[in-house]
């Protein structure tokens, strides 16, 4: 194992997180936010490969578990729109609204989706007719539109942003609550995948997705100590299918008239992308698992004059071999020194690099560089393909490890104010028992400068002795409390 | 070979397409259209399905070809759609504005993409820096949006609707000639794939897009004799990257400053499933090439009373075999009568049914059903892999030479107006010399009931003798004419 020396090109992301993510979304030319919208931002190749392959892990889960892909219209009429109270309260501050088309006035003013309940649920009244039409299971995969007041951060918060929203309706209630254990097994799959880690709560009843009656959310932590809500699945209950909404019923075996149950789930592609840069990014940029990467491995030709025809050729059997074998490989023969290439394809975060020089064609080896640990090994001709088959699963588990554990150790519990002030430099996630009180929450928040309620695990049962760490009246459950996004 | 006898669910599409359009699209559940803004519909899982399928197929050729995926902002500020003077005249009257967002007027008003030249070019022209950057070579998969005066018609002229829109960058002409040449050919590879016969045409002068030097558009033909542009690359030359738009520019070799070539390119993904739908489809629903249907076979058990483990056995038997292989395929073991079935299923277009019933099990063999042909042979059970790929390749040609055959026999050449009368009956596309004046287009459009000149062949060379056959004046070349979506 020969360790690199050489600088790195970005700043510690730990220190200063977002320069280091500025730094990385130029340098891997992975999003431009040079366009003139504010809040806008231009996917370059290299983010919307990725953006792909994200996409196609969680559209194939969610068709495995008997959803299917459809499409509603961008645009919502202000009367869908202004059916369900809560839902227009939660979102009327952010719409964006059309009021002219081809040089006329509409008659009625449109919306840009920020999500699609009210696009999808007057038609689902349509689809829906007897119990066996039910269940009923799409997705969409598509960009919605809110005008965020908040300041914007590219792939983070924008104003467009990439998600896939799911919608399901039952017969009962109990088929939609199976449909929230579902949507999470489908979260935790894809974030497996992915390396990323999370917590899964229940979101506080203060705190829920408008409309819904339960939102439960998965929060991945980026390096500066705050949470990011990636993902979450919501029980609507019957508050859009009742009949002064958009009363969605069917007939059930017994010929009686019901109202069905629904729920919504939402992935959040553009978040999702941001985690995997900032959850396993490092000084020399991107870290990318298999699955996600572009590009997988990339073959370098180490030039020794006299040699270059040896090399070339044994550098282009070996791209042959694992192109054939399925892996995303290249073989960088431009003109360019290897240290050059080096630094892109850190910066690009290939997962494998294979050097070929005068000793890898002499000794019938190659030398395998991986992005993850950086470190070197010689691996024999007749092995690279077994091996790097291999380091695909090793790569992927070394990632995950990496972010759990320093996604464990941000996590603190604490027992009073106290304890809280004693830990609150090195606890990023704070595990409390909480009287779950908004007026308690707000305080919270004020006082420390931003930690939130997250909400109460759903993975494991966690029952609170004693007293809200905050306010010490009884504690209801035991939440945890961060800086999000 | 056992004929199907059985009523057709739809009308004739040769003699009232419309009727049958709009029947298929409903019994088959493929879109809806009853969204309430007008323009605007629902893609269906059917659908949506087929929509992906045509999606891979065009981003795969685009891939192998260099181009990258990218995504740009929906909305695209007024400035920058006003820059370029043919492009704004064009589109203006169509687009749709907002004006408003989170409850207060925006500064700038923006509009929503009606294609993305002003969305894109403004960014190029940041990302050019040097000859080394070129070709650069992009693609977006999205929807867009305009405000059609014509009447729209599901997934043929809507409000919106998905495309990919290619956008590429040259040093010179010439780079930018060749790629044209390569858009032509994806198409035609993809269009291949599909059955779907096409006229390759250079359009008319006055017939081109907004802002092009040279517009090539690929038309079929539909049932009611109407032909449907579904793809067209424009060689934009310097008309965006003039010093006065948006001023793109590179360095070259020799250090001079020049500004780059463009083209840009786009399949029109809706439309082309439209014409799969009108253009394989027949009286029974759907007819499917095996690349697009969402699902490739069926297994139909055919239940007899005492021996439904021995067909049930069989039939998930075959259904694991076909798995295996990678076919999409489903066991339909619902309790609905096998006559229920077969209708839903050839509805869908399923290129393949197998039966199983105790014939079957006896007989070591299966029922294999072709949707394309409607017939039936048995088939050894030994041999079912093997039978249903080359099935697979001959449904394909079965498809691209039924449809290639009605196309090629609806094009007819006249060398006068009098022949033009006398053969308009069966002559939907007409082959004729034409003198290139938009007089005469206009002309012959107001007399002929809608005749447009779509432009002159350009995968053959063409030579016309003589005179316009409508004005008389001096021929310039062999125009095709036909009536238009």
């Amino acid at each position: 194992m020969i360790e690199m020396v050489a600088e790195a090109p970005l700043p510690s992301k730990e220190k200063n997180f977002g320069e280091w993510l500025d730094g990385v979304l130029q340098k891997a030319e992975l999003v431009d936010i040079r366009y003139n919208v504010k809040g806008f931002i231009v996917y370059r190749p290299n983010a919307m490969f990725m953006v792909k392959r994200v996409y196609e892990i969680f559209e194939g889960l969610l068709m495995k578990k008997g959803h299917s892909p459809a499409l509603f219209p961008l645009v919502i009429p202000i009367s869908n729109f202004r059916k369900e109270s809560e839902h227009i309260k939660g979102f009327e501050g952010e719409v964006f609204k059309i009021d002219e088309a081809g040089g006329e006035r509409l008659e009625e003013e449109l919306i840009l989706r920020p999500t699609s309940e009210t696009a999808i649920y007057p038609t689902f009244a349509l689809w829906v007719r007897s119990y066996k039409d039910l269940p009923m299971k799409i997705f969409q995969s598509v960009s919605v539109y809110r005008h965020e007041t908040k300041a914007t951060r590219p792939l983070l918060r924008g104003r467009e942003f990439l998600w896939i929203e799911a919608h399901c309706v039952f017969a009962d209630e109990q088929g939609a609550r199976n449909q929230v254990e579902d949507d999470m097994m489908i979260t935790k799959k894809a974030f497996h995948e992915l390396g990323l880690p999370f917590l899964m709560v229940e979101r506080e009843p203060y705190d829920r997705f408008f409309g819904a009656v339960d939102s439960y959310a998965f929060d991945t932590l980026l390096p500066d100590g705050r949470v990011l809500q990636v993902a979450t699945t919501h029980y609507l209950g019957q508050n859009f299918s009742n009949p002064d909404v958009f009363d969605i019923k069917f007939a059930d075996k017994d010929g009686s008239r019901k109202n069905v149950h629904q729920t919504c789930y939402g992935p959040g592609i553009s978040r999702i992308v941001a985690a995997i840069i900032g959850i396993h990014g490092d000084g020399y940029g991107l870290v990318l698992p298999f699955g996600v990467a572009p590009l997988q491995i990339v073959i370098i030709p180490i030039p020794k004059a006299g040699k270059e025809d040896m090399i070339m050729g044994k550098s282009r059997d070996v791209f042959r071999r694992l192109s054939r074998s399925g892996f995303r490989v290249k073989l960088d023969d431009s003109d360019e020194r290897p240290g050059e290439k080096y630094y892109r394809w850190e910066m690009l975060g290939v997962p494998i690099r294979i050097e070929i020089g005068e000793d890898e064609v002499k000794g019938n080896i190659v030398t395998i560089f991986r992005r993850d640990v950086r470190s070197r090994e010689r691996v024999d001709d007749d092995k690279i393909i077994k091996h790097v088959r291999e380091l695909k699963t090793l790569v992927s588990e070394e990632l995950g490890r990496r972010a759990w554990d320093r996604f464990n150790s941000a996590i603190v519990s604490v027992e009073s104010r106290n304890e809280l002030l004693e830990k609150r430099e090195r606890s990023k996630i704070v595990r409390a028992p909480f009287c779950g009180r908004r007026e308690c929450s707000d305080e919270i928040k004020a006082e420390t400068g931003g930690l939130e309620a997250r909400g109460r695990r759903i993975d494991i049962e966690e029952v609170p002795s004693g007293r809200c760490f905050w306010c010490g009246r009884e504690a209801s459950h035991i939440a945890y409390l961060a800086k999000a996004y």
